[in-house]
């Protein structure tokens, strides 16, 4: 369920950014329990002065190679799993990619189950029991 | 007021993208009544591996030509409107852009009327009575 | 906190794309209060079949160089101060990169505080006291 965009900067290899893709879909899965199969994204390559962010907002050091990773998916996550998805997506993209973990900014955005179509027009989510969303 | 952004694979022709565009609005306008003037779109094209998404999940057959819809739009539309919708979005894109209804994924998310302002450094829609909004 | 996703018709000057990511995070500060560090923006360049937008709805007489201006932030803000910041944003887009002010489009969307990690795996805003958020 989860749509994830996922924003960079070029200049990173073809591998690397492969890992980004994968660290953070195993992020989502181990963290979070989002099923393995359950994988969306769209990543997109940036000039540098078209991917602007401050280097130092609240105290992390950023690099040249900001990550920025928007998920959307449905509420119902408490603080606490938001909290364990931010640490899982940091650091498995850190330990794949060999990007810095103050690096990756992670942004959440909320709809219900009833916002999603996974092709043939179908509410999987709203006609679906949970035990198939797989 | 949608504003919708439209994630496409690589590799199809210039008419199948504006059919798809055309499409889209279509379906918007005939299944929850958005005005016809009301089109707003953002339509990019992705490297196949840039765009990457699992083929089954969910039992839906993928093919290379996925093809992503995200609508934001203001809350207000019932689940059924919303299943409306998907099916509306996946049919007209398949009857006029030669693409698989399978292949048409579909994510909503909502804000508020008074989160729009269409030029000029106005909130349209918490200023103008609702019979203007053409 | 604010992410910010500026969809352009490519044809802009580069001083005049850098000048509006700057009114934008000019118009943050100044009308809803925005910390001035706070600035993460991603800006994309389209071909005119890309941004695909109707020339007069609502009234708005839009040109060729459509601007949209999508804000991703922590719901609070009242619907004065939305108001307020699409005033400003437009005002200063024209003010400052020769657009128009009916060519700049506002849209918002909303989360909640918990929804942020800026770098390092870590929820800042959940975790750090607001004295701090600069």
């Amino acid at each position: 369920m989860p749509l994830v965009r996922i924003d960079l900067v070029k200049g990173l290899s073809e591998p690397q950014i492969a890992a980004i893709g994968n660290a953070v879909q195993k992020a989502m899965v181990e963290s979070i329990g989002v099923p393995e199969r359950d994988r969306f994204q769209v990543i997109t390559e940036h000039a540098p002065n078209r991917l602007v962010y401050n280097r130092a907002y609240l105290g992390v050091e950023r690099s040249d190679m900001q990550v920025i990773v928007q998920i959307f998916f449905s509420k119902g996550r408490t603080v606490e799993q938001k909290q364990a998805l931010f640490a899982a997506v940091a650091g498995q993209v850190a330990a794949d990619a060999r990007i810095r973990r103050e690096d990756v900014m992670v942004v959440l955005v909320e709809n219900t189950r009833e916002d999603w179509s996974f092709g043939g027009g179908v509410a999987q989510y709203a006609v679906l029991p949970k035990e198939q969303w797989k």
